[in-house]
């Protein structure tokens, strides 16, 4: 778990936008109360709510001195092409000669950058790449508890919703007494649960391997609920999304869509894959490792209304036959119980037969 | 291309079998014009086709100053766990003191090992890690010129034939008169054509960007054929092939498999999925971004007889419906034809309506 008491500033500095500052918000959401601030010239003087619709009364402030007992500074969104932008240099290098551990989840790493690195070892401030990594480990498929349930989110696209429905997935479990854990594949979710395996920033021979690792290391909690990356019709990311499904063999699959999306983000020309054509195509993938069936429909409806989102879920239950719940709007109650209903079929038996 | 004036020295020793020694027989099967001499402690005094059935009378040697004349010492097999070896440390730094080019597919980089790096650098000598990459570009699904065709090799399993058929349908469409060039997509392939992209040494949120990289530059030509890298069922490398599949948008497939095979190379107690499975998913995950039809089957037919190897050739056509044959044994020319028909089929049409 992420330390309990870290008191963290996030920089969103230059954000275009609520989608952009995605792991600012995430943090505000799951980490809220360790966030003393957020450093945002263009917002200061607002709230959090006010500017991300997260994180309640927390500042926006424009200065690290105005943070005087923060300990970590975090950085809160993915800048274009992974780099740091010059305007950051100053407030990185001002956070490491203060000896604050600084946070990053860029492809760039900041241990690579020779100034940040020089203050930050001449005042001990610890640097943590999330993505920095080694994983040097084939898959070898050598088989998982069979008293260890696996849960995949799996989704349309980027950016719609796959950390956020396995953490509230994981969260609903625990509500009601499982032992579930969230298994962070990416950097947000690693700022968020203090632990994990960033996937996309792995050499390709060794995801599926990676990700194997993570799913041993924790198979003595009840359910694993795996936060998914991508999708596997992504012209981009596909392989990441394979690797990650064969890694972890789900018993199933939770699929993330967003209503309204039409097209693939940031890669606007390609048009999404129908769920029906989707779901069969993870079904068929995870096939050539393991049966898995996607048993419940997460739908991101922030897009529309409650009514709007009312209709949705209707149309979508019926032309699927599957639970559909919006968990921020709807909670995961309905999700949950398909995950539980899984896991009455495909553990206890096994378990009742010893 | 390859260098045409290199003098190679090829290092085995060690290999436990001829297929731990891939590397040195495919460079010997195709660059065996180049290669002077295999440097192979427990099989010197033998010619290359004594030890490893290919490439004739070329000597093995026991130590480097048998090949006074060599530029390039590369090393030929894939010892475990990627590490080089500490009996190759002797002759890696023999052979950087002597200005040698080291040319390397290890995922550990002799550029990292200080030693080898002090001796290359005080001679001048050149280390070619061929697995090192900075690949950090996007796929951006920008479309392939409409009048390339893309074959992709896919296969049933790891080292089975992907490369070498790939290579000799190459070699068979630029028989007939086609433009065709070779994709190599890994660290041997690249040995052989001199250029191509290492995919499995990318990070994975790279591996579709840099394979539509090495497409777009080579969409001059009128048949690109690309090497298939492992399978999309393989329980540790699925990530790779399945973003190779979609960074190549491959128009048709030709499916590699091995007489006899039943379970994944190295992680023994896994089966095999059954072909027409595997060319369904195949087929399934090529769709999410483009059509594309398995349209041949290359058997590897190395280790039963020429009689067995005719009766499963007609076994398999009769199967699947589709061409069969063993790229080595009966020639590529059924292979070619099924790639002229759709070159046909998808081509032709479009220059037609032009």
């Amino acid at each position: 778990m992420a330390p309990p008491n870290e008191q963290i500033v996030l920089l969103t500095d230059g954000a275009a936008s609520l989608l952009a500052a995605k792991t600012a918000t995430s943090i505000l959401r799951y980490r809220g109360e360790n966030v003393v601030g957020v450093l945002d010239r263009s917002r200061a003087g607002q709230t959090t709510n006010q500017a991300f619709g997260v994180g309640g009364d927390t500042p926006i402030i424009a200065s690290l001195s105005d943070a005087p007992d923060a300990t970590t500074l975090t950085i809160g969104i993915a800048p274009p092409g992974g780099r740091v932008p010059d305007e950051w240099r100053p407030i990185l290098i001002e956070a490491a000669q203060r000896g604050m551990k600084l946070v990053s989840g860029l492809h760039d790493f900041l241990c690579d950058d020779e100034e940040i690195a020089a203050a930050a070892k001449a005042s001990g401030a610890v640097i943590h790449d999330v993505r920095r990594n080694r994983e040097r480990d084939l898959a070898k498929a050598v088989g998982v508890r069979d008293d260890c349930l696996r849960i995949l989110t799996v989704g349309q696209d980027c950016s719609i919703g796959k950390m956020l429905t396995a953490l509230e997935l994981t969260k609903g479990l625990k509500d009601r007494g499982v032992d579930a854990k969230f298994i962070a594949t990416g950097q947000t979710g690693i700022m968020i649960e203090g632990d994990g395996c960033p996937v996309d920033c792995v050499v390709s021979d060794f995801v599926n391997g990676a990700v194997e690792k993570q799913i041993l290391a924790n198979q003595h909690h009840e359910v694993l609920v795996v936060e998914g990356q991508a999708t596997i019709s992504h012209p981009a990311y596909s392989c990441v999304s394979a690797g990650l499904l064969h890694g972890s063999t789900p018993h199933g699959m939770v699929m993330v869509y967003e209503v309204g999306r039409e097209n693939v983000h940031g890669v606007d020309h390609v048009p999404l894959q129908p769920l029906p054509k989707l779901i069969a195509a993870y079904e068929t993938l995870a096939a050539l490792r393991m049966p898995s069936k996607v048993i419940a429909i997460a739908m991101n409806s922030r897009n529309v209304s409650e009514e709007e989102a009312a209709v949705e879920r209707e149309r979508v239950r019926a032309e699927l036959g599957l639970p559909v719940a919006d968990p921020l709007r709807h909670g995961v109650g309905e999700l949950v119980d398909a995950i539980e209903a899984l896991r009455a079929e495909v553990i206890a038996p096994a378990e009742a037969a010893q």
